[in-house]
């Protein structure tokens, strides 16, 4: 098998088998493919698209780029929760501790920002002191002692992908369905949560603003997380107008620690109550959608979740006096307020 | 102006402008556009096209990264020929000395083979000691001395295109009639002649075997010549069958000197008087197709033809003992016989 022969079919519209998608990963991520041959394998597949067969190749290749990680032996369910991102969007820090709190254990690795939007981890290292760099071992006893911890993407979760996206990003490949799709999910299947709740943004403050090509991705990603056996939940939630009102990275844990201690009204909390209300119905600890939202409602009244996220601090070596002295954040970096940023 | 924002904008269909176009070959050709962006870029090319406008840019960016010779000195017409290729095409070698003996200037640099079909320079080099590699002033003296020269193509001309010919050939980028075409013209624009007949194959023997193809290639050659001020023929041939039976560069050469001795009842003699005579038409030397006919032919028939093949074999240092002595080629290499393989 030649990469030139993937190439040309794709090119061609036709259809790849496992084998032929496998080859090209694997070459790419063993460094005897070229650059310049996958960055137009991927051009072609931005023009030809994959179907969810084909994604789920693609999915897989890249997952096994690196380890796969065995969740099976914790006591209870695993869930995972993934935002396709946005300005302002910083719910996965109110739904873990909401969802540990509910004994779900929830192994959550981030990315970085993508563009002008924050990643969870950009947030997380507002705390001083946060470590967001632990290794598979610390990540495994932080998850233990308080059901959830919050990580970085270690070098061993689908290291493929890294080199995919970054040449995407030079080759304006990053706007492809399958190819966004096999991105979020290689990561996700490698993260060995058993429950995936996937949260696809749309509208003009998302990364992807279409609502058609949203629901196509969400449609993808659930076909794709079935296929490897994962219980999928997939929410397409509106972003028109960014979700709160304070944007930059320190901000947004405010935003969480104020919710946290019962600041509850506002977009941000609902939608992130609500997501957690998906996830707790998805393992099973709730019959209908009604009563999963009162329990996660409670786990922040009752002030639970804001113990869990104090705990994750200090296990994860931040100083969690930010929780009663917002001041102790030092200097926020990168903060704006959206209404005066849009308003001039 | 980044090359993510030309490649972005023609994958979204947009048309290009010279600027946008020049910045992609120049960057390219200065090693500040990496491969892998120039592939995503053919590859956003070989699915949105380039207009004829967009075309001629491309071709004059291509061609201008190296030196566009000029014959205007020359003291008469100035006439080039290039054939798309396919099996057994050796026309090339009989139309220059038909055209020299009408006085043309017949400056012809030719490229090696493409895949199995056998270039110009490969037939050549098979007349022991031949020099294919004469730089631009032993050329010119050739030229002035014999009125043609037969030689490949000089590093200075449109050196780019070697590079980018290179990563299409691995890319599965070759096949789109704007790439071909700035291709070939970039190089036949920067070798100087003022008169070009271009031999479109068509046919299942050719590199490009559908009609429609080859014509719509056949009409932006000629649409990108005439924006550089040419004066431009195409001629669209069928291919179906290879031309004459000798398959294999010797055997080619042999096939031309037989006819330049007189042994023209063949269909490749036939070809080759037509397109020479497309030439003497173009140039002036003649006012109807069937008086150019006659006068090619008249070449031939009277051993001009002949005379001018063997001084352009002894100026360009190859033993001319091989028109009378065929064993003088010495042993051949990857001769077939056409009928022989295709019957098994």
């Amino acid at each position: 098998m030649r990469a030139y022969d993937v190439i040309y079919k794709k090119r061609n519209g036709q259809k790849l088998s496992k084998e032929e998608i496998s080859f090209m990963v694997e070459g790419y991520n063993k460094h005897e493919i070229a650059d310049y041959q996958m960055s137009a394998f991927l051009m072609s597949v931005y023009f030809q698209n994959l179907d969810d067969q084909e994604t789920f190749y693609l999915t897989d290749a890249m997952a096994n780029s690196g380890e796969i990680l065995d969740l099976s032996f914790l006591d209870g369910p695993t869930a995972d929760k993934h935002s396709t991102g946005g300005v302002g969007d910083g719910t996965s820090l109110l739904i873990a501790p909401i969802l540990a709190s509910c004994d779900i254990y929830v192994p959550m690795m981030s990315g970085r920002a993508l563009g002008h939007t924050g990643g969870t981890l950009d947030k997380l290292e507002s705390i001083p002191g946060f470590n967001v760099n632990l290794d598979i071992k610390e990540f495994i006893s932080v998850l233990k002692k308080n059901k959830f911890a919050m990580i970085g993407q270690t070098k061993e979760v689908a290291p493929v992908d890294k080199r995919m996206y970054a040449l995407r990003d030079v080759t304006a490949t990053v706007e492809s369905i399958p190819l966004i799709c096999s991105s979020i999910m290689s990561k996700k299947i490698a993260e060995g949560a058993k429950n995936i709740l996937l949260d696809v943004k749309t509208g003009n403050a998302a990364f992807i603003q279409e609502y058609e090509r949203s629901k196509s991705l969400a449609e993808k990603m659930v076909s794709v997380g079935k296929q490897f056996g994962r219980n999928m939940t997939a929410v397409i939630t509106d972003m028109d107008e960014p979700l709160g009102v304070a944007v930059g990275n320190s901000l947004e844990v405010v935003q969480t620690i104020e919710a946290l201690k019962g600041k509850t009204d506002n977009d941000f909390v609902q939608l992130s109550i609500d997501l957690a209300a998906f996830t707790i119905q998805q393992v099973g600890l709730a019959k209908t959608f009604e009563q999963a939202q009162k329990m996660a409602k409670e786990k922040v009244v009752s002030g639970q979740a804001l113990n869990k996220f104090i705990k994750m601090i200090e296990l994860q070596k931040g100083n969690p006096k930010v929780v009663d002295d917002y001041s102790a954040f030092g200097k926020a970096q990168n903060v704006s307020y959206v209404k005066a940023t849009e308003d001039g």
